[in-house]
């Protein structure tokens, strides 16, 4: 076989083409964190999947495999937040060699199958393999919603504000640190833990989905920038961040003069915060007020706003620079 | 971290203890061929999952990727016809190295939507990621039963039948083929085809489910001695399998010449045939026969009979034989 070589967001995009978007049950397909099915009368399902690779997306050298387990449910879940659902079965999929098949794994499982009780959900199959590699991990999630609660990433307009449930970049920060080697150091613990044994914010992603208030929603997983420039193309419209709105923690302030880096970048080009990332009508910016000063969700704010056309943007100092899609690696121009 | 090795069916029965049999809506933990849950009113959830790696579950230098697609589907199809259901949705994880992403991988993906859909389900969704070393694939499949019509491994009794829905031990041929280079030759397509793209038995599951004759069912992916084992152990039964009654194709015993091998090792023993392996009373056996004459599936056969015990017995010119879980490289005894 031969052919050119494709970006995986490329393959993505080839992949989708070739995939329904709607069918007789089926209401949405590949474009929102979760496909979304009719399960029963009123209720819709949420399937997600995602995939975890040695060496591409954990480091066994700094990950405890405990965490790694609950880093694995997490991303998952927080897939299911975005919608506004509440996750129930799991099933996984492990590629492991031998040599890891030992108590390394069963650490990784008991991580896994924490994390999914802690949030109502529960592991009730799998496969196990082994192979010649590195390890693989991939966990799909069963979760289910409310037709009349359900949030998609496609209902942001002109005129809602966009708001991020904490401060962006913590995860980013820790990695970095851990390979700087200071994923020990204890005055980075906040850091570092937003890395190797991120929150998903579940009960949040309920509260915004009962609240009625919000138009549309997704997790940041691969980083602001990119997570709401998918939210925008969903929506058919185009996002402004305001740089001084974000809010960054002093920590992260702090570790900037040990990594060398703009704190900005970590913020909206960092992945693996899961946080929720969603939109709100002007109108009806009191009810998430009222969730960030009566639900325990204080680090919850407004970061820009939603306005016609497409794109995201960050305005700076009078400059406002197309960031749209921007991972970390390809991150410009902030500094 | 320390400690020892365990086996893949060790780290499963490990994994077992850890997870719930039954919960509030899970009807079926780990233990059958899917995990089954309640979904709706009457009808029952089915969740499978299925990993092949390169290397260990294909070979790419003669497994062409649109049958490679096609296979990955047919294994978790395989898992849903077992339990008498229809298969609805799936998601797939994806982790192959660049060199893979482009048409080869496009090929597989093609032969996945292709089996899924003839089937009457479709690809909602997935995660498509880098690795280093070799293409892992994952495919979760969600199906759906009839409350009353789900058939478990579970339900078989002494003096029951044991029936198989063909030929076993077709694709150990193929696969002994292909190793060793004749895969080409045209004379053993029926193997090679029986190895490289395997058809799910859904019809017949169904059939069966809807006749309400049989007792227990189970797919044949690990080989007979092992599948009847799983069996038996969820029903608390033996097996007894009378060497005579194995119907063996004649093609299979040519190129038992070629490859040196015993043609019941690879019934018994030969993994990845996808035939349905199921157990009826006797008085209910005119209902299996029918399906037999009327409906096309001629080659199904009785094989054996249910016995008091525990255990998978080869009964063979006066001898008796435990042959339960005997794997490909571990069966000895039988030529």
């Amino acid at each position: 076989m031969t052919g050119t070589p494709l970006t995986e967001r490329g393959f993505i995009e080839q992949l989708r083409r070739m995939l329904p978007a709607t069918g007789e049950s089926l209401v949405r397909g590949v474009g929102d964190d979760c496909a979304v099915f009719r399960m029963a009368e009123g209720i819709l399902g949420l399937l997600t999947t995602d995939t975890m690779v040695e060496g591409v997306h954990f480091d066994r050298s700094w990950h405890p495999p405990r965490l790694l387990g609950r880093k694995l449910a997490a991303v998952n879940l927080s897939d299911v937040a975005a919608m506004g659902g509440e996750p129930r079965f799991a099933v996984l999929s492990v590629a492991v060699p031998d040599a890891l098949m030992n108590d390394w794994l069963q650490e990784v499982m008991a991580g896994l199958g924490g994390m999914l009780s802690e949030h109502g959900a529960i592991l009730i199959g799998g496969d196990t393999v082994k192979c010649h590699g590195s390890a693989v991990f991939s966990l799909t999630l069963l979760g289910a919603v409310d037709e009349a609660e359900v949030c998609y990433r496609s209902g942001a307009r002109p005129g809602d504000s966009v708001w991020i449930s904490g401060e962006p970049g913590l995860a980013a920060a820790g990695l970095a640190l851990c390979k700087n080697g200071q994923g020990q150091d204890g005055r980075w613990s906040r850091l570092v833990e937003a890395h190797l044994n991120p929150e998903p914010m579940l009960r949040l992603g309920r509260l915004l989905a009962e609240s009625g208030v919000i138009t549309a929603m997704i997790d940041t997983s691969d980083g602001m920038a990119t997570d709401l420039a998918h939210l925008c193309k969903e929506s058919g419209v185009a996002a402004e961040i305001d740089a001084e709105r974000i809010r960054l923690s002093p920590l992260q302030q702090e570790a900037v003069r040990f990594c060398a880096v703009d704190p900005l970048k970590w913020a909206l080009a960092g992945g693996e915060d899961f946080l929720l990332l969603f939109t709100v009508p002007i109108e009806r910016e009191k009810g998430v007020e009222e969730i960030v000063s009566k639900q325990g969700f204080g680090s919850m704010h407004r970061v820009g706003t939603i306005v016609e056309g497409q794109g995201v943007f960050l305005k700076k100092s009078g400059t406002r620079e197309d960031i749209s899609y921007r991972g970390y690696d390809h991150f410009v121009g902030t500094s």
